[in-house]
């Protein structure tokens, strides 16, 4: 008996056997917050498309300072060897640094400002505390890219969130050109969950952070998922930010340009929506991946 | 002793042992016409930046008739063992037919079109012959894309074409998008010869045509140009034809989406540039790459 079969029920099982026909969301993307509050015409479109971006969310002098923090962290040699550090599989460069506000103050400060951990209090409609927060580094000429997948698929099977009451911040500190790898969205994807084939092997998110292959969608269900909404690409400057629902499906594709990419992701889950065991795995990933901790982030 | 050692010059050596820099080059873009004419914004555009765009050179019903001819050759199993047809590494499935034009009547007759033809003996001022020509099809999901390449390089390294007095056409048959994997430009690149390291194997082709190893510019070089001249795509609606000259700097990335990209293919050169001995290569390649039929297009 695995701790699943003693759930009553699980809104979104994944991992099957067999595969299982898309499941319809039962949760907002924005959630109601407990002041109410006028409309806010850009919360509607992030309810309706799943993401909604910031210009400017960093002025130039502030892209500055993470470039250069970020250059301080990926170039720490005594870093190298702590599993928070991914490194590119055929290059050896780094690639991300997870927990990163807590190896980073500044980082750390970043993510309790208004416009950061605010937003996300808006989006969600309760305290917030941080699930994941990292670095990404995609260089110039390898930067690989990630085939299409759900966040929350993985965060529900691996981590154990019971519901996509959860929101990513993609904050560019380069400027995120039309083909330079910049993330693919499907906007309106979020609002169907799509179950994903196979059994979660032991210590999956060790592969899985470099090259996915269980909680990968079938071709069959990106394509109408395609054909249905269309795909949206994130572009922009440097400072600017995509907010993405946890369930938004999206991927990225290679960066063959000199342009490398960098940008400091950070996930909020509502403190309501805190984890447990997870769905559809042997144990659940390790704590600087899937945060256990679900102190509030503080005003 | 080489074919190679019996030249009194080459203006342009590659594949070489040891870093050079790059070359200027001596030839225009576009050459002048016989018979003079008027000024043409378009072919200065050409001439500048390397590239132009001809938007709707075929209307939708021809997009169609093509889609449909270039469906049936990828299907035709007979084609499967031809050594013109080139199957994707991983996939198995078709990605590019060469010599087209003498394996479909109908993409024949396009090539003698007078848009087709005609225009590339406006760029090169002078009757054309067809060096290559081919339809390549990148699926959706797996299609890998091409490295950065000044296709002039591989031409006068491999088939021994004298100058960089060719021109190609990529008449796009599916819509590019920004992110399906279309072509990456660098405008103003066709003007600097890029010498590549390394010597030819034999048989060189059998794998670059796959994946480029031998022939490739180093990131150095990419990175100066790209600085210098910024990158552009070449995006539009099927129908739409991309003309570039044969040393403009292009590569192109992988294509994650559902939506497949096909497209025709040809490469005009100059009856006066006809090929000789490659100059960096045991043997020339064989005739479907590189034709040695000097004969004109017919007007």
């Amino acid at each position: 008996m695995t701790a699943n079969d003693t759930r009553t029920e699980d809104r979104y099982p994944t991992r099957l056997a067999r595969a299982a026909e898309p499941i319809v969301r039962g949760e907002p993307a924005v959630w109601p917050s407990a002041g109410g509050g006028p409309p806010d015409a850009a919360l509607a479109a992030h309810e309706a498309r799943g993401y909604s971006v910031v210009e400017d969310l960093l002025g130039p002098s502030e892209v500055e300072e993470f470039l250069r923090e970020v250059r301080r962290l990926t170039e720490d040699r005594a870093l190298r060897a702590d599993e928070r550090v991914v490194v590119e599989k055929e290059s050896a460069e780094v690639r991300s640094i997870f927990a990163v506000h807590e190896l980073s103050p500044a980082i750390g400060d970043l993510i309790r400002d208004p416009r950061v951990a605010g937003r996300a209090r808006l989006l969600l409609g309760s305290e917030v505390y941080v699930h994941q927060s990292r670095v990404n580094y995609m260089p110039g000429f390898t930067g690989t890219g990630f085939y299409w997948h759900s966040d929350f698929e993985t965060w529900h099977a691996e981590d154990g969130m019971p519901l996509p009451r959860a929101v990513s911040m993609s904050l560019a500190l380069t400027d995120n050109l039309p083909f330079n790898g910049g993330l693919l969205l499907i906007p309106g994807s979020h609002r169907t969950f799509v179950p994903c084939l196979g059994a979660t092997p032991a210590d999956h998110y060790r592969e899985s952070l470099r090259d996915q292959r269980v909680g990968v969608p079938s071709r069959k269900d990106i394509t109408r998922l395609a054909e249905a909404h269309g795909i949206e690409q994130f572009t922009g400057t440097a400072g600017s930010a995509l907010w993405f629902d946890a369930n938004t499906m999206h991927g990225s594709g290679n960066n063959i340009t000199p342009f490398p990419r960098s940008n400091i992701f950070v996930v909020f889950n509502s403190v309501e929506n805190a984890l447990v065991e997870p769905f559809a795995a042997p144990a659940p990933r390790p704590s600087f991946i899937a945060s256990r901790d679900f102190t509030p982030v503080p005003h």
